[in-house]
């Protein structure tokens, strides 16, 4: 059985190469939903139906014993729900892998989706571990596109405006609340030690640092899911809409596998 | 029978807006497929399925008998075979009424979203009025989730790098082709003044300016048409996906007329 790892788009791919750098012994298949991407600013429901879709197609085609949500949006949103109709698979988001990092901290922010900021499960799953922790979000919706438009040097001004927010908060620790977000980091932190209020060893929470090793210790916990799993040492990428864009983004974050085109219904 | 208006999401409320002003005696019906959004960067063939489906749902729950297409991405991709699928109705895209201003000149700049640009239909149609027009084409593919996320001031960068191939160029108009674009009009006027290669009288063409006058002499010059509408001055806008952004922009953009959401399959 492979492991799946969903994401509405490509940004998962991020996510998805860091746990396979980990554990490479496995068989991966990716789905991006390239064909109705971006999620963030959808409405939960419509959210919850586009990743249903998604998760059935990855345990009925592709027979996935284990998914990985490796979008918030759907992590924030769509998770339990699957959790429910799924019984027969386990399905993990990255939400909570991030959460815990975070809950080690008193002063808090986060950078989400509108959709994932909306939802405030950042602030619910962070208060589960440290009650008392203060937690300041914020919605970045440019970011996602600005990623997926090869948009370097022109996002400076926006990671300025949605930081902004967190300046005098004295936050301890800074969630970066979307796959798409590390590619951004360097320039996250450079920013947020720029501002006068903010101390220097600000933390930055990374998904794509946390998750991989996270998965490590959950499949060593349960060794029943683990035993599933086959190690054939591949990986493959499905989308559901194909553009040279899209081909151009797999390789520049995943590399060496060409995107699958397929249809969920 | 009431005048559909389709766009994939709420930038055609542009267009539409300015249509219901020039005649607002007609019922108007605004399509705007928000959960799809945005369809610039999609493949064609999913261009092309999104299109019929909202078509079809203005056709038989609507009961439209004139529809525009007020999204260039569709109007460039889809309006043929919607036309051929679609023989009981009258359907009409927004490209072809520019092209006609567009092709009064002889070097002309075309800014579009990518799959407007790839489809390469304002060439092809400005050539069959002016067979010696010189065309140039820039994707600009961020302007549309800019102007959906209300950033005023972080544009200019963007309009800049967008604009900065015409320079040099020679161009007498630019080409708006994309509906969200008359939102930056201003801005893009004055960044292209700005260029010491191009000339101050340059022409902007815009396709709300545009469109609703070639709408009222079609309809003058099709009265078998213009008898069917029924002429109760109202509108109302549907939308397939429902947010609290989509209200706001709704309002911004149409103003007084509360979205209704709606499911098309």
């Amino acid at each position: 059985m492979r492991i799946g790892i969903f994401d509405s788009g490509l940004g998962g791919l991020i996510v998805a190469r860091a746990i396979r750098r980990a554990m490479p012994q496995y068989d991966y298949v990716y789905l991006g939903d390239t064909k109705r991407v971006p999620y963030g600013s959808r409405s939960c429901k419509t959210v919850q139906e586009f990743t249903e879709e998604s998760v059935r197609y990855l345990c009925e085609k592709e027979k996935c014993s284990l998914i990985v949500l490796a979008c918030n949006t759907a992590s924030s949103q769509a998770l339990r729900k699957m959790q429910k109709i799924f019984t027969g698979q386990k399905i993990l988001g990255v939400l909570i892998p991030a959460a815990e990092e975070a809950a080690k901290f008193m002063r808090i922010g986060v950078l989400g989706t509108a959709g994932t900021v909306a939802s405030k499960s950042f602030p619910a799953e962070i208060k589960k571990l440290n009650p008392k922790a203060k937690i300041f979000q914020n919605a970045a919706p440019m970011l996602v596109p600005l990623a997926e438009a090869w948009e370097g040097n022109n996002t400076v001004p926006f990671i300025k405006k949605y930081l902004r927010p967190f300046a005098g908060k004295k936050i301890e620790a800074l969630v970066l609340g979307c796959t798409h977000y590390p590619i951004f980091k360097r320039e996250i932190a450079r920013t947020l030690r720029s501002f006068s209020e903010v101390g220097k060893n600000i933390k930055i929470i990374s998904q794509d640092e946390i998750v991989p090793e996270k998965l490590k210790n959950y499949l060593a916990r349960h060794p029943e899911i683990e035993k599933k799993l086959s190690q054939g040492a591949t990986a493959k990428i499905l989308v559901t809409d194909e553009t040279e864009t899209i081909d151009k983004l797999a390789q520049k974050w995943f590399g060496g596998v060409k995107p699958k085109l397929i249809s969920l219904s």
